[in-house]
């Protein structure tokens, strides 16, 4: 295969569930490049080395080894420009970079509060070592701690969420006509949450929930079809 | 003059200060569209009536009256197409959808919290009336009630922030590599917090900071050289 990820998965080789992959891979899927998403675990940091990274996503095509989510998006872009545009032109790439901000500094820390302490129970024993000591280091308590209160937190988290409601009360997609690069950043880290989680971060009705179904069917139910634990 | 844009002003018919008008003139400013901005106060309803509306900025060009900023936004992109793009595309037009939502969620709230009991002491009488009325009604208490914590509620203001901090640490424009419509829909909320109020908004050395002062830089200072309060 010409283009392969190193996707993180858990104990199950077939549980996908990093936010920063899923991104990728709905990305790979829009433009149609055929690929392998080969599984890697936290623990294994020799399978990357060479990219010059410790985590995934890693993209390798023609020699080369692209590492960061958002590199990888521009590197497809950029390298398979005769297929479906990712950004819809040099205003799109740039503000789908603000969004790539936002999902990353609202999202995700906003997901990992409400789900992380279940992400450990998926993993193979070495990798949950790692993830419950990296992760009990960067949030100062136990992960058990951390999302006791979710019942009650999750309602901060989708206020967190109105821009994106905003939007997509009015359009089906935010990237414009057809779903886009920004999309997918946005998807990632709900995708991520359902993946590992059964806490249902959305509510039906929300217009945000609409919409991360009709990405979770998109490419042939891609997103959906992959082990989860939020059914909603 | 053939373009016309009712923009909120104070007492003083040069303060203007509404974060709606702001990024319609900017917006004016980067498509160079000669227009007169006519002095509007919260009481002259009856001026722009017939737009359909009761709030500020509306248009009137070819016999048209448009309202809502956004609007004005699409409207001028779509009628003025031979001059520099707000938009940079349809990718950009469709993201600049969600920084407005961004923006208008995240940052007019912000900065409303932190400024609006600055802000009658700067209108004539009638309209200092109504704007305390219908804002106390709003936030259900007294103004200065509102902004009495200000000094520490400005951190959360900060971090707010952050999405477009990180994009900002990185490139000079949220829009590209020339500042657009996404750049004056988040300026517009900074806008009018330094228009109205002494309180300083943003520290010097935040990337925001820096951000800020090229846009009131912009078109000949356009912005910078606009009645203001906060001049730090």
């Amino acid at each position: 295969m010409d283009v392969i990820l190193h996707d993180l998965c858990g104990a199950d080789p077939a549980r996908r569930f990093s936010p920063y992959c899923w991104r990728v891979r709905m990305a790979l899927a829009h433009k149609g490049v055929p690929h392998e998403a080969l599984p890697w675990r936290f623990t294994d940091k020799a399978a990357i080395a060479d990219a010059g990274t410790d985590k995934v996503p890693v993209l390798r095509h023609a020699g080369r080894a692209v590492h960061e989510s958002w590199a990888v998006l521009e590197y497809l872009e950029d390298h398979w420009p005769g297929a479906p545009s990712l950004f819809g032109g040099e205003g799109g790439r740039a503000l789908a970079r603000f969004v790539n901000a936002w999902s990353d500094s609202v999202m995700v820390p906003g997901v990992a509060r409400l789900v992380v302490s279940d992400i450990p129970a998926l993993l193979a024993p070495e990798d949950a070592a790692y993830f419950t000591r990296s992760r009990e280091k960067r949030f100062g308590r136990p992960l058990a701690e951390v999302t006791a209160d979710r019942a009650t937190a999750v309602e901060a988290f989708r206020r967190d969420l109105h821009p994106l409601r905003m939007v997509l009360r009015e359009r089906p997609w935010l990237s414009g006509p057809t779903a886009g690069a920004a999309d997918y950043i946005a998807f990632g880290p709900l995708q991520w949450g359902r993946c590992v989680s059964a806490f249902p971060l959305l509510e039906a009705g929300d217009p945000v929930h609409a919409w991360r179904g009709r990405l979770l069917d998109a490419f042939g139910g891609l997103a959906r079809n992959s082990p989860a634990e939020d059914l909603t």
